[in-house]
Parts: structure tokens; C-alpha cells; sequence
């Protein structure tokens, strides 16, 4: 009997490092990345159903009203999207799907998959997302400043996730998550089928 | 800062195997096993404060009367009880403390320590249980017969645990409990304090 994979929701601040740890979760071929379907072109080297879905306008606006996205986004002028059958099928095959995501979404994911694993990722201390945000060398000074502002009210919102993962050091901050999905897969609520099955058994008395 | 150690309630039906996967874990010293306190007369090579701690008859009533015990029994006329002192000041240490407890007393437990973590350990099957219960190879069919029946009731108690671990292999046992117990001290409500400091800081911006 294949069991059943978790849906792993990993989000935080921006400036935390939520992609670095889910590139080194991901080396681990039981976890699954949720592949996102945009309307914009495929670039150099994309390939379809490994980096993106890449979809007409026509046919997102299709999956958009048949309710076949988790959440989507218009961005510069292209649809970015979380298709929901990927993920379920995934999940349906054993793997363990991870969904990397923006704290403002997190709250949608939880209405439809309330069974989702929460992490939050946070930064071992706000010197180091300043860093962080100084080190992308992109920004001015006070989009820096407003980042930060927005990355300090985000980190209120740990309450709402399951577990808190501090990013001092990649691989620890990977295999805390590994020892979390174990944990997880040990929930007593997931054992009702193999209680069943022992009880149905008739002893040699 | 030190860190609060978790307390871990280790039970399930009799026969499940708690003692061996609990003498595994012990090995690894951020362990400590809940000591008992008894009446009975302490035997050749047991010490006060490590097997057990030795009361007289008085002092263990007074121990009663002031309730300072968890739970406790009377068999073959001398009391056993566990002392909340011994956990409580180990969990202040940092230490993660194991109560190795029958089915029955788990959920007295579970008033007292509302936080505690719940482990129901199980036979990979009732034939096991069956196979362990002969192997003792001191009762009679009658009373196997009944400790088998008594166990298929007991297992259907699960859901009052937070996990459950299949007693298929005394070292991969352990090693769930030891990944159960780092995820739990993941747990965003252990976060307050961190997530406090952090935003106190006084950013250079």
C-alpha cells in the first residue's frame, strides 16, 4: 500500500532564505518542488513541466475558472499560477510536494489543504536579513528600509504556521525539515489502516 | 539561554516491546528516564537516586499527602509512584525526560502534563504480540489468551497519542523518537522568546 506524501508549505520574510534551503531539500528525490504554470515565454533552456507549465492565455484563464489553481498572480503582464493537480498527484505517489511560498499566500493554502505542513523560515537575526537585502545590491536605501519594515511585521505571523526554522546554516536547516516530514508521517491519525489490519488478524488462541 | 527539555510519555499494550526501545534511547545522553520512588527494600546493586529512589513507608505517605507524585500503585504491599520533582527539575536542565508508563496510566499523565508528547509504541502485528507473550514462556494459554485480548483493546487507544511507532526494529524506533522529539521542539510556540529578540533589535537603516 503507497503511502500518501505530505504537502510541505516552506515561506517566511523575503530576504530568509526560503530558496536555498528548498534547492538543498530538493536534492533528496522523495521531495517533489510544485511546478507553477505561467502564461509568459519559455526561456533559454526551460523545459515544460520541469521548470514551468508554460500555458496560452487562453487555456490559464480555463484553469482559472474551473478552480484548477491554488493561487495565481498577474505579473508584468503574464499569469503565474500553483496548478493543483500536480501537486495532488504527487502527493497521491508517495512524494512529499513543496510548496515554496510568499507569506502573504500561505493563508490561501491553508483554506484548501489544511492538512499542509506549515514551516516558516526566519533569519538568525535581523542584522542578517539587512545583509541579505544590502548584498542583492539592486535596491536603494529605502526600499531596503521598507523591506525590512515589511520582513519585521511578516515575522509576527510564526503563529500561524506549524514549525519555525531558524537559517543559520543551510544543510541543518534542511535536515530539520527532513526530521519534521518524518515526524509528521509518524501522526497517530495516520495509522488508522494498519491498526485495522492488526486487530483484524485471528491469533492462533 | 537554556532550553526547556521536553517530557516524552513512552506507553502502549503490554507485549509492544516499550522497555527495549527505551533502554536504546537512554544510550544517547540528552535522555533521562523518570527514576521511581518505591518502599520496597532496595536489592544487591541498585542505587538511591539511579534505579530508584528508596522511601519508608512515612515518607512516601507524606510524598502522597503533598502530591508530589504523578501517579502511583501499591504491589505486593509496598508502594511504586513517579516523583514530579525529578522530572520537573530535569526538563529545567535542558534534559528530555522519559516516562515509560502503561496504557492506564498515560492519561493521568496527560492531565498533570497537558504538554508532554504522547508515544503509543505497537507490535508490527498481533501476531508478534502473541509470539512475545509465549516466548516469556511463564503463563498459561488461559492468561495469554487474555493478555491478547486485552492488548487488541488497548490498541484501539492510539488516537489519544500524538504518534505512533511500529516496534519493527529496536534501532529505527529510536531513531524516530529522537527525529519526533527534535521536530517538536520545532514547534513554532517554542519561538516566542527567539522571534522577540530578533525584532528588538535596532536595524543600521
Amino acid at each position: 500500500m503507497q503511502k500518501e506524501g505530505l504537502k510541505i508549505v516552506i515561506s517566511g520574510p523575503s530576504g530568509a532564505g526560503k530558496g536555498t534551503i528548498v534547492k538543498e531539500l530538493i536534492k533528496n528525490e522523495t521531495f517533489r518542488l510544485s511546478i507553477s504554470a505561467t502564461t509568459r515565454m519559455p526561456r533559454q533552456g526551460e523545459e515544460e513541466g520541469v521548470h514551468y507549465f508554460f500555458k496560452t492565455k487562453k487555456a490559464f484563464s480555463k484553469m482559472i475558472e474551473e478552480e484548477q489553481l491554488l493561487e495565481y498572480a498577474m505579473f508584468c503582464d503574464n499569469y503565474y499560477g500553483t496548478p493543483k493537480c500536480f501537486i495532488e498527484e504527487s502527493v497521491k505517489n508517495g512524494k512529499d510536494v513543496i510548496l515554496e511560498i510568499e507569506v502573504q499566500g500561505a493563508a490561501q493554502i491553508k483554506e484548501v489543504y489544511p492538512e499542509a505542513i506549515f514551516i516558516f523560515v526566519i533569519p538568525p537575526t535581523l542584522r542578517d536579513l539587512e545583509n541579505r537585502l544590502i548584498g542583492r545590491n539592486t535596491e536603494t536605501d529605502e526600499v531596503i528600509k521598507k523591506r525590512l519594515q515589511r520582513a519585521k511585521e511578516e515575522l509576527y505571523l510564526y503563529k500561524e504556521y506549524d514549525y519555525v526554522i531558524i537559517n543559520d546554516n543551510i544543510e541543518r536547516a534542511a535536515d530539520y525539515i527532513e526530521k519534521i516530514v518524518c515526524a509528521e508521517k509518524l501522526r497517530s491519525n495516520k495509522f488508522k489502516q494498519h491498526i485495522e489490519a492488526i486487530l483484524n488478524y485471528q491469533g492462533g488462541f
